[in-house]
């Protein structure tokens, strides 16, 4: 399989703003979910307090290329953030939605469970049904070391490749995490499965706090899964664990710069060496990925919208391209709809 | 100016899942916004909590078509819901926001403020800073007869036109609902001015709830905001005020079926009468179209869900061609992106 067979000539990956996009098919829809009932939905006349709601659903939006060359993927985003972090980068070049789109790859983006479009259940406990379940927002001083942008707020690295005078546009795109709410597995985890079964052959792409689901759905079951990429995961298995669950499974882990001096990601880039090792001591066919290791100097945790995402993204598609994933192909792309 | 210039010959308005959609550029961004400080954003130790967040910035996500031949739309979604509800229909049918992009029409569709992708400002009043701001979630026992799918819940009308069977996939769609948190005008409405206003001309297209921001936008400026299209709004400027903002103003006020028998939607349609006989006492353009007295009958709340919503996008969409809202043109649909 060659990825790019589909990208039209003399068009870099990351472009595109000058050509068309032609799709077969794009939508969304939603997979996973379980009702609850209670009688505190609402305090307000206009609206019933007593019924029933669905929680733990999974917010997906799909786009499937008219020349379909590569497996889908499905892009989980990380910490207070949904979905939207794939889309356009905050200095309004394509996300990486719309790069592996052009590259051919079918594309599915999802909202985690209780977060974005993915409905959180917290009116009943609002309305004094239960206890308020544990919510935080990532204040920007805060998110501007555990995004590795700069040393401290507002200084950036003097190599930053983050558009930092854009950075107002990643601000906006933070919405309340309820990740600490949530049981283990996180709900999110079986709707990544479901979802794989359905596309039948998928690359479940991930970031940060997203980063140990993928494996999760691994552990549960590998069917319609072809290949982890966890982009710098706050978690991973533990590598003293029982690792066969992950035998041939082609399994990337990327990294970007200014990491030993963050106390938050030296151990997790330590505990992904750690990973890998031992995956493919257990039979694995994990890499990981340095940028600084291969001379790309200056990514921000934010690989996908960092000033050479382009570059990431490449990166990427080539090792899809080299491991062929086991049951991925290009006619896994299959649009799919509906409930 | 010929609205379907553009539409591929012999191709239904709805349909489109064997051709392919080119589009020019695609993509979202965030508009409006104001930043809060918080010494409760967290409670969790892996987050800070103190710090700055921005609340009241609304999603957009927007496309536009590689032959553009209509004035851009902004789709503004309602109660419980956010902008998926103008994407892939429950039964999985290409929602509004693809079909008008077939027919030429630059699509920008938001997130309410404090809805789904435009993040709420909970985690601060979750973590003890101030009250708890009112949500609430419409369960689906009282959702079924709100939207009209039917008398009483779970039994439908026996001429509905909402896809019943899919109805799962609505109620997974729900998101909680910080309406009755927010001031009026809704933080959505200078969002919607600021975009009309980039847009340089807009068709701002509003649903139930969102219904009054398009028109509190036009009271406050009709800078860039060409036509009001709002399918059953929950509530209009009183039609015994000053409509002197709505002089010249096409506004096109669309309501399905079933609405006598609801003590809801009935005095709802009675004011929408009001307001289109005052404001064009008062010079305006205005229009009410009530689907059953053109003989279409047993649409729900959902005009743009229902098994029809091709026909009542064609009638919207021949509207908007006879009006030729002033200011509005195909020139109109500039891709835009960024901060």
């Amino acid at each position: 399989m060659r990825l790019f067979d589909t990208k039209p000539r003399g068009v870099p990956f990351a472009t595109g703003a000058d050509v068309p996009l032609t799709l077969r098919a794009q939508g969304s829809f939603f997979i996973g979910g379980r009702d609850i009932r209670s009688d505190a939905l609402s305090a307000v006349p206009a609206y019933a307090p007593s019924g029933t709601v669905v929680v733990d659903q999974v917010y997906v939006r799909f786009a499937v290329p008219a020349a379909v060359g590569g497996p889908p993927l499905v892009l989980v985003h990380g910490c207070c953030l949904s979905g939207q972090a794939w889309e356009t980068t905050p200095d309004g070049r394509p996300g990486w939605d719309e790069m592996f789109l052009r590259a051919g790859f079918p594309v599915y983006a999802v909202d985690q469970a209780w977060r974005g479009r993915s409905g959180a259940g917290i009116a009943p406990a609002a309305n004094g049904d239960g206890p308020l379940p544990t919510v935080f927002s990532a204040g920007r001083e805060d998110a501007w070391t555990v995004f590795r942008i700069g040393p401290r707020f507002p200084e950036p690295y003097p190599d930053t490749l983050f558009p930092v005078d854009a950075v107002g546009e990643l601000w906006k795109s933070m919405v309340p995490d309820f990740f600490y709410a949530l049981p283990t597995p996180n709900p999110t985890v079986p709707a990544l499965s479901a979802l794989a079964r359905r596309l039948g052959g998928a690359v479940l792409v991930s970031h940060s706090q997203a980063g140990l689901y993928p494996f999760q759905a691994a552990e549960a079951a590998r069917d319609g899964i072809a290949a982890l990429v966890a982009l710098e995961p706050a978690a991973l298995p533990d590598p003293a664990g029982d690792l066969s669950a992950f035998r041939d499974l082609p399994v990337l882990i990327v990294y970007g710069d200014h990491v030993a001096a963050s106390p938050r990601w030296a151990p997790r880039l330590a505990l992904a060496r750690a990973f890998v090792a031992a995956a493919n001591a257990a039979g694995g066919r994990a890499e990981l990925m340095s940028l600084p290791e291969r001379g790309i100097r200056g990514n921000s945790h934010m690989l996908m919208q960092d000033r050479n995402s382009d570059v990431v993204a490449e990166l990427v598609a080539a090792w899809i391209g080299r491991e062929r994933p086991h049951g991925a192909g290009g006619a896994a792309g299959r649009p799919i709809g509906g409930a």
